[in-house]
């Protein structure tokens, strides 16, 4: 079922919920689903070859901006999935897509998006998507 | 400047950047501009009367959604404002607008949004705004 | 060897590294160990019997001290193994041990120890090791 | 009287609660009793002329251990002052104190100790105190 609700992500990675992420309203505190988003976008962001690239042409990913829509309170113990997907991939950026799938609810529990920028270190500007990274999107649709 | 860039916003908290709160690109970590915008979404919901409606009504805010423009990159040492504010008022909800600024930059670092829901907690389920706290938003505007 | 580190320890968690819990010196921040030790630590409270003490008898378990020495850092992606043990059972109280070893280095990282303290929340006051928190203890020797 | 409480300790720092570092038990969670010493001891490593030498020598300050003794739960709203020393300075490193109290409570909330070595970024070991870090610290007494 979790499978079923993360059809469609490429990349997909899983977390155990640690009781100290929950905070006083005794629910994992809205803060640590964009930590649960970081880590599916690193994930990604290395099965993409976006983390090569920044080291090999110093051309990283920044994130632009980031949004989360809260479905169900997530509490300890319990194990997520959390996928992530390029939707939508335009000159310098790319839109991604996060879910949030908890196991012990077999249900989503949150549902985010984020765009990240192509940025060149060493001229400290915006720069089209490295042509690895094009392609390593493409691999992955 | 500070005072003029966060004009509009009637609550507005100040906190010192954490030299932890930096990630391994030695910038704030995206996650921890949602812990400032809690703050002050904390703040707000005092001014407000929602964390007291929580206590006499057991009517509580619920957070649907939250988003977060990054505009700039945010370091140690620093202090920050940030600003809150209902941009929005619906039967049984509202949106809130977040403004954070870099006393050091002297700019906006980062802009937000959050919805939040009115839930009975007697009844599990969402309702409409309690009048206090339809007085009290009317009050900070 | 991960389990032969860990021998005597009756309860072992294992967690990911994520990301985003390395500081700006590119290392897991230590604030974090300590979140780690946390984890094991509720299992271990989980596995003896005070989880269920604190729901039957209002007895419950408070941190009143603890400590890490770290031995190496911690990158990265890698996954890490938690042991909790208590190495010593007094009348209010134990003291636990903990050890993290990470899988990618296949050596101990850090070494810890906690003072659980027995805590009884009617009367507000500190008070025996519930009896059944004694078996659980024992039972995990 | 935080002042009184807080009298031997040169470096002190002043940090308002945040909310979100409440956990599911309702008062502050220990991991963040670590943040607040690390961002004394930050502070102490500033003034006592440490995070200087790391940037002009590669000598720097690595945590060797820490330890926080819990005396009182803390509680949003609040804020803290932090305090940070060393009491102990050896060859190779030094022995840091930490007290914090709440402003609200007027009681000393926990103390702690830490443990600082001097390690030498070039050669990859541990080195002795830099000179201009001796000085600081003897000036900071």
């Amino acid at each position: 079922m979790t499978r079923e609700l993360l059809s469609g992500f490429p990349v997909v990675i899983e977390l155990p919920i640690q009781w100290g992420e929950m905070d006083a309203y005794g629910h994992v505190n809205n803060t640590v689903f964009f930590r649960f988003f970081e880590s599916a976008r690193i994930a990604f962001l290395d099965r993409c070859g976006f983390l090569a690239a920044h080291g090999e042409l110093e051309v990283g990913a920044i994130l632009h901006s980031t949004a989360c829509r809260f479905r169900r309170p997530l509490f300890y113990p319990d194990t997520i999935s959390v996928g992530a997907r390029a939707s939508e991939v335009l000159t310098d950026r790319f839109i991604m897509e996060y879910k949030i799938v908890s196991h012990s609810q077999d249900e989503v529990v949150a549902e985010g998006t984020g765009t990240v920028v192509s940025f060149d270190y060493n001229t400290r500007s915006k720069t089209d998507l490295p042509e690895m990274v094009r392609e390593g999107l493409a691999r992955l649709r």
